[in-house]
């Protein structure tokens, strides 16, 4: 397997997920369809036909690769290499008709994240880790000209009372939690709710400097990894430990803000 | 003027707004760079130059024509016709790098609102009403072949139990008229904050059932009602009153829906 297959595989995974996903994107549906149980769920059916056109080729293509997803059982999750996915992180937000959710697609070799990708298929943006992070739009393979293609960078914010912080929403923090989450939000200079994956990839583009969230599932955050700290951030649970598997999550673009954030979370 | 001439004008004040905006979006600016009072602040510089387009373009097209923006003072706001002009309606989305704001451009007809935009150039999407709404992305001219271009229509959701509901932040809504806000928020499916303008195209859009909010400014709702009211919404104070001033202001896509909320607003 080259680089350059490996380029062409993931943008494939990104096209299939995104053209299963997109029919059911702003579908009109009456609100009381949702209302009863067997009725057409459009979230649910595109998180599902995402994942399974994934799935199908990942299989195809590295049949000894395992496979851990939201929506079915995980496969093989022990192999050297597993693919982790999210084919659709923000379901409030893809309810809403908003733009503002991504499938995630991760790769982890020896159960350490080694590759991630968000994918955003109505605006066509793409946000990648692995080592470094870049951002482009479209189905551009590396060095297609023509096609907007940068790095993605951290910004310096060393302090609190300079930062932008993201929270998909206070509620999802259980409320032990929650009291030491304010401590910190009472500090930042600007506060700002929603988001979910987006939040992660606007914080290695260096537009945000915090997210903190808890109840993270490990497909939300660990296809985000790569992308995080291949652009120069930090990322770690609560505690400061490894976040790869999910909990309490705290990502920063500068380590001192990453510090001094902890110091209230632990405190 | 023609109906087609119009379109023709309408477009240029979203090209000319957009073509201002987008350099500075997600320009990469370090968090201190906004503390300091004089330094570089991208959103007041995108605002003003888009603002200061619009208005040169509607100066020299509608000499007679009155302005109200959000940046800058009101000319002849007794006018017949009157522009109602908000640059970036979701400042604090811009600010994050997300594409959840927009550009809201509005005409007022002796005092009433006649015609209404709401453009985001980064999704290239354009939510317009007139009568009717529809939405497209792209500068289209109607009817131009190849172009996606669709009605907009309100879904039907007679109660609170079903209801999708959106907010900018409970914390912008002043706190005697919150725990009213709170009243209805216990009340439905859905609760999300964040999103703007975004917020009435997503419920013009039939995606989103109810937004509440308050200490809303004219421009920031005035653009928005002929999408809202041509998609065969309701928008109003949380009275019951004229919501083209502003304030507090609610706006459902379905009247039953409107009236079960407005009566715990009163209440």
């Amino acid at each position: 397997m080259t680089v350059v297959d490996f380029e062409k595989f993931v943008e494939d995974l990104a096209e299939v997920s995104g053209e299963a996903i997109m029919p059911f994107f702003r579908t009109a549906i009456a609100a009381d369809d949702k209302a009863h149980g067997g009725a057409f769920d459009p979230v649910t059916e595109a998180d599902r036909a995402a994942e399974l056109a994934m799935r199908r080729l990942i299989q195809r293509t590295f049949p000894s690769h395992g496979i851990i997803g939201e929506e079915f059982a995980s496969r093989d999750a022990d192999a050297e290499y597993v693919w982790v996915l999210d084919p659709i992180d923000g379901t409030k937000s893809f309810i809403c008709g908003f733009p503002t959710w991504g499938t995630l697609i991760g790769l982890s070799h020896h159960g350490r994240p080694c590759y991630g990708m968000m994918h955003q298929p109505f605006t066509r943006e793409r946000f990648h880790g692995d080592g470094e992070a870049a951002f482009w739009r479209g189905p551009s393979r590396v060095g297609r000209p023509g096609e907007e293609r940068r790095k993605l960078v951290v910004r310096p914010c060393p302090t609190l009372g300079q930062a932008t912080l993201m929270t998909t929403s206070p509620l999802l923090i259980e409320p032990e939690l929650r009291e030491k989450f304010f401590r910190v939000e009472e500090k930042v200079r600007l506060s700002r709710y929603g988001g979910d994956c987006y939040s992660y990839c606007a914080l290695a583009a260096g537009h945000v400097d915090l997210v903190i969230e808890a109840g993270v599932q490990k497909y939300d955050i660990f296809p985000l990894i790569p992308i995080i700290e291949g652009a120069g951030g930090v990322v770690t649970t609560w505690d400061g430990g490894d976040a790869s598997n999910g909990g309490a999550v705290i990502a920063a673009g500068d380590r001192a803000l990453h510090d001094a954030a902890m110091r209230l979370l632990a405190g």
